[in-house]
């Protein structure tokens, strides 16, 4: 069964449950560089991720974006499904960094699940607070670390992210994930390439002093 | 009955659970300037103001602070039982600001009761989120707001929780609140002056003209 992978309590749901939830998935597919969530489509539903990345980040009225984290394989997206708590007062986008399959329980359905079984209330606690306590790893990061850390830190990530030491990225979309000005980025990344932790050229970055670039995103 | 009017959910709860809610809580005060949660003090339980005022904030390796919100009369305190869910991977210290009178639940009984309660579950859930999005809030300030109109903002803050247009405080705790360094504020500060929004004297700020300072506030 599926979607037991994706919670830990299924056991402990009603066969009832099971079946309401197990009747009501569909299967959805979701394209590299494609909005999977945003303030016009309102209350998706969770996303299951099988296989795929998502971006979780907020935008400002001006248009500046901040990264907030990503969602990986297994992972289950709450916030698009913002409509099952009251409480929630943001909007947070969701975009497909890769090509994304993932599973859709529509909100509603959840929500109403949710109401009448506390083993799945006190999971979804748990999903929201691993996310509140990614969110407040960023605040700490935006207050008290220095921008060499934080890009350094950064271009770790990505190149982790897609098991490569070379980043199809531009400037201009990293300063989207650090919610930084793109000139702000360029001047960082030459600064890294004067140093030989990094070789710029278009579009591109390659990593060429991995242990150096350690050193720059771990030093407090 | 006073903890129906913390838990709206209160009547939800089985004559059994309400009971044992009631027999254990205990009536606390906190003298104003004293800490109420901190990193060592661990798991303290959830706090139920009755009267006062509790001031959430985050501290940096080096005693950096940043507030995150405030706690005021009829609020629930969740954070100070961060051990209810493991997924609470961050540490937030609670001050209180001005004498405070409180409930206690320990952590312990109140996570038992949240495991088998889907009403109180879902409530909790509810509070997350509201401090969730008080946190959100935050991020934008920082990322997305001028020094000017955060400082303004704050000291038309203060000023309606203490009812007053003079303000004892020191430029050293609006910095602790805002994450900025003193002298920032200061400066600042001096220039709101000579614009004839307030009037600096030791350890006081009057705000002499509210109208001005709202505008600064609300400037986007």
């Amino acid at each position: 069964m599926e979607l037991k992978e994706y919670f830990p309590i299924w056991d402990d749901l009603t066969a009832k449950q099971q079946k309401t939830l197990s009747d009501h998935i569909t299967y959805r597919t979701a394209k590299k560089c494609t909005s999977v969530h945003n303030s016009t489509t309102d209350c998706t539903g969770l996303l299951l991720i099988k296989k795929g990345q998502l971006r979780a980040y907020i935008l400002s009225d001006e248009g500046k974006e901040i990264t907030l984290y990503r969602l990986l394989d297994r992972d289950i997206c709450l916030f698009s499904a913002s409509c099952i708590m009251q409480s929630i007062q943001f909007d947070i986008m969701i975009d497909a960094e890769k090509d994304t399959d993932f599973l859709l329980i529509p909100a509603d359905l959840y929500k109403k699940i949710m109401n009448e079984s506390a083993p799945l209330a006190n999971y979804t606690n748990e999903i929201m607070a691993a996310r509140f306590s990614d969110v407040m790893w960023l605040i700490e990061q935006i207050m008290w670390k220095s921008f060499d850390q934080r890009l350094a830190q950064f271009l770790l990530e990505e190149s982790s992210l897609n098991e490569s030491l070379i980043l199809n990225i531009t400037h201009e979309t990293i300063g989207k994930h650090l919610g930084s000005p793109r000139e702000v980025v360029t001047r960082m990344l030459r600064y890294f390439q004067n140093e030989g932790m990094i070789k710029l050229s278009r579009g591109k970055i390659e990593i060429t002093d991995k242990q150096k670039l350690l050193e720059v995103g771990d030093h407090s």
